[in-house]
């Protein structure tokens, strides 16, 4: 059973005020539960429906704090339709500062606003050996389930910086590559050199101009029909394809 | 107003068997809509604000059939959480039968059930120039309203066609694509001729037995990082954006 007083906290937790004052926030289902197990993150809560206790004795043998309880119980509390094996309350991670590496790739978000798309991001980002992500204030939260859900287990593997993009880019010593309609085709580019910066700009509004200061290049994808635009997801992925092809 | 006999007509059209029935299905907002007519679609029915449609009353001249009504209608009988523009209620096209154009890309959808998915592969077809999409039987009904949604437009552009996959792809003349783990390495491939068949497979269980004995190549995106896999949307784009680049 889960206790009325973590009902309480975890259905707090779905808002991001009470994730920043806990510090806490929480994984659902079998797969994204066992990755955080499997990586050693500090989890204050576990809760799993007795068949998957069962199934993954070892893996969920965590010092006592596994507690049973019914996949009702744990939809109530969570935000999956279903969930017939558990969810753990984690603790927020705290990252060493950000200081870019040499020749390896950063992703930069200037104020990505749907969960779904930056979950999305993050899941790419791993898919392409990218260790961290700078994300501008208004960005969506990482610890929001819904980007913790699309992340597919990716947020154990990526570090998200939440800051002020144009400080951090004034100081760049690498290529500020930047997403744009009406830049260089990322087909036919030519790198200086392997790593640096790739920023992606809102849903609808694109970059913003105290970010756009610091682009270096303006890059495009190549359009071969009628279609407008790309998702920000899609260009993130297809950008990170190109230049990890390009960079090899 | 919306009158009570358009008000239930609409509502069945969420779901796919009332769309077989009558040959209509609906498309909802300010850009889809000025799309659809501007494409000349069939309409069959109009309903928009006021305010939509004085601000575009040259486009919404459409032989008598607009009505107006409230953007509380609107959201009422469409799937939108807020509407203020307009919904048309659409004729489902009949496409002619699909033959493989020489030196065209065609995509081959084996059973994609997430209609988010399908809407953001018909915007990947579209930017990339892929006229037609062939479609398991099984795979997510394009005029399903998410899936219209997702595809911003892109629908009026692209061609989806239902049929067994085995028999269209036993008579294919060109190469025949499926994204695998463990296939050639997109950056890397070289292409035999321009053009062919790029095969995806289900979120969950990838291309099925009956379709996998037609694939040629397989072809699978590099992976960097610690991610197990893209999702199906992510895939398609960055496999078309690879094969348009070689095919170039």
């Amino acid at each position: 059973m889960i206790s009325s007083k973590w009902t309480k906290l975890i259905k707090s937790l779905h808002l991001k005020k009470y994730r920043k004052a806990e510090q806490l926030f929480f994984v659902e289902g079998e797969k994204a539960v066992l990755e955080v197990l499997a990586a050693g993150w500090p989890v204050r809560a576990l809760f799993a429906t007795e068949a998957f206790s069962t199934q993954h004795a070892q893996a969920l043998n965590t010092g006592g704090i596994l507690q049973q309880c019914s996949s009702e119980e744990l939809v109530k509390v969570g935000t999956f339709s279903s969930n017939n094996a558990a969810l753990a309350v984690v603790e927020i991670p705290q990252w060493p500062l950000f200081s870019a590496k040499a020749q390896s790739w950063t992703l930069v978000l200037d104020n990505i606003n749907d969960p779904g798309n930056l979950g999305t991001i993050i899941r790419i980002a791993d898919w392409y050996g990218i260790k961290h992500i700078l994300c501008s204030p208004d960005t969506a939260d990482c610890y929001n389930p819904k980007v913790v859900a699309a992340a597919k287990g990716s947020f154990l593997r990526v570090q998200l910086h939440y800051l002020p993009l144009a400080g951090a880019l004034a100081h760049a010593n690498m290529p500020v590559y930047g997403a744009y309609l009406g830049g260089e085709n990322v087909h036919q580019l030519k790198l200086e050199t392997a790593g640096g910066y790739i920023v992606l700009g809102n849903e609808a509004n694109g970059i913003s101009s105290d970010v756009s200061q610091y682009i270096s290049r303006q890059i495009t994808i190549p359009a071969f029909g009628g279609a407008e635009s790309l998702n920000v997801g899609i260009a993130a992925a297809v950008i990170c394809d190109n230049l990890l092809r390009l960079s090899q």
